[in-house]
């Protein structure tokens, strides 16, 4: 067989990265780090072909310096700007390309299509694509396909966890997912799992702001409008061309919170229903149950609410920023088939594109 | 890129499979009912082109009908044989060829260094030869990696759950293996989590072996001999060259059962032992306990125990047949991550082995 033939050969991965903040410029880290163990296990070289932040871009065809990408970047004469940046790397045109993009901006978002033209696969934890129209979700899937290339998105759900691939592998093999229940915030997941009543509900929240756990404005995670995007992309693995405003969300947060201008003003008003949410709390904790804020998947329905959940219910036992996913499924139909672990973070968010650019890698012929 | 020239083309993944008892039925069938869809979604063909089961064997280039195979292979003149199967597939030297072995035999795990040598990956739930001796295992990786084709077993463990794709994701990313803790047998899951004091042990089991969980002599199972192979595979994994004689396999089964020269002398001989064994639940329940039985990898050492945990014990609230496998790692220190669900059955291991095969069409160039 042919193959045989170039058994000695090394499979090189070639790489265009589109930001380096904290996931990107872990990802690098971790790329460098696992550079001589993947070479020798596998074969496999990953080369940093194309690097682009907010200010600059750099291309170097022999590979960037993966030691010194900062400097390199840093004294680049060329200012930043993700069109040329996309125009340049379909123009050198190399082999195994992979576009990954550790941005959370719309603009690379719709870049895919181009990108995905050229047959260059994409792997991201950004969820813009796949969480904005239904259409632009199936366009990008289509043309990867058309073009033999994949496009990748493990982290958009769970982080690291093994949710989006588990929920393919059980549907292309052929399995029927009868429901997906799951706690998909981190954020959430820390602040109603450590509000016990000791400390009132906005100083929870705040306390979640300091340590980085929450958005700059802590209302994006409390709107649940995150979880919606997440819940609304397992909901399009599953085969539904479904849009985000078809997602029931049963908001927890009074309007008047959601009013206020700005963030501090937030948290003033927050302060004010501190009576409110502890109420809430006591209502659960005297029935023995707790406030999990949960995404639920059933009968082509996404719904999201904060429910008061029982001892024996698997999601009352979770703890810290876990995320947890259960997939009730005709082969997993009385106990659900379940991932749990934290599901935000760079290091384990990092760890999650670098496994999908290993898959890419180790199937490369 | 050359590979959108050939943007409207099927890839086409030629399957030889060895063994069509239950598991192998059940995959032809979850391959039969999922065709059409695998070709749409991904431009993926499977084709049957070798088939072979302990009596008969069929061979037919342009693949066996998936609908027939049954009478095809039962009025094929050709006996079985594994070596002159493989020599055959060798022969036949189809590009994007698998081997699957859906057998148990050692006979067959024995041909997979010479089908490794041609070229052909393997796809098994079989566990033989990863979890003989550390030479057999070691090899086969290292054929695999110089005939640039791979070897895939995520059913060795946990059947159809994510446990070996994750380790593997964890490590080949960096992340260090600091603990594994699991119940890793369906078997031993079932009789611990019914055994509640309502019904002797020895007829937990013999319920357990009439509902067909159990090996036909239970005491494969309860040597946990069984779980021995899936923790020492899970080590193998983490890079550790260990053997089965390695693993401390701190036995709960009396030696009097384990002499008994047939199975229905050991039934006898375990009810002698039930006032043991309803001692050592009450023992625990008494502490608000529940028994279970914990293989651990730690430090290079792996152990198998029968426990008593706490409901506070992520493990105390199994039930069921279902396995869990929680992964301490240095990105996820301070609580695990944690995949659980059914862990053994025709129709999970049979989508397990599915889902391998889609994995390596998929990345078919």
């Amino acid at each position: 067989l042919h193959q045989a033939f170039f058994e000695s050969d090394t499979k090189v991965l070639n790489i265009f990265m589109a930001g380096t903040g904290l996931i990107g410029s872990t990802l690098l880290k971790q790329i460098q780090e696992q550079r001589n163990y993947l070479q020798q296990e596998y074969n496999i070289d990953f080369r940093i072909i194309g690097l682009a932040n907010s200010r600059k871009m750099l291309f170097k065809e022999n590979g960037i310096a993966i030691d010194n990408w900062r400097e390199e970047l840093e004294n680049s004469p060329t200012p930043s700007d993700i069109h040329s940046f996309v125009k340049q790397m379909n123009e050198i045109n190399l082999t195994n390309s992979v576009f990954v993009d550790n941005s959370a901006s719309a603009a690379v978002a719709n870049t895919y299509d181009e990108i995905l033209r050229a047959s260059i696969s994409i792997v991201t934890p950004n969820k813009i694509a796949n969480s904005g129209s239904y259409e632009q979700y199936i366009r990008n899937r289509r043309l990867a396909k058309r073009h033999g290339v994949v496009m990748l998105y493990e982290t958009n759900v769970g982080a690291g966890l093994p949710v989006i691939s588990t929920l393919r592998d059980l549907i292309n093999s052929g399995d029927k997912i009868i429901r997906i229940e799951a706690v998909l915030s981190g954020t959430l997941s820390y602040i109603f799992n450590t509000f016990d009543g000791s400390v009132p509900f906005s100083e929870v929240v705040k306390d979640a702001k300091q340590k980085g756990y929450t958005e700059p404005d802590p209302r994006e995670d409390l709107s649940c409008k995150d979880v919606g995007r997440k819940i609304l992309i397992l909901a399009r693995e599953c085969g539904y061309s479904m849009e985000f405003e078809d997602i029931t969300i049963n908001g927890f947060l009074p309007q008047p919170c959601l009013d206020a201008p700005t963030v501090d003003e937030f948290f003033n008003v927050l302060a004010t229903y501190d009576g409110h949410f502890e109420q809430m709390r006591r209502h659960a904790a005297e029935k023995g149950e707790k406030l999990r804020c949960i995404a639920r998947f059933e009968g082509g329905k996404a719904t999201i609410s904060l429910d008061s959940v029982g001892q024996e219910h698997p999601f009352a036992s979770l703890s810290g920023s876990d995320n947890i996913i259960a997939f009730t499924t005709a082969r997993y139909p009385e106990r659900p088939m379940v991932v749990k672990g934290s599901g935000a973070g760079a290091e384990v968010t990092a760890a999650g594109v670098f496994a999908d650019l290993i898959r890419i890698a180790n199937y490369l012929s």
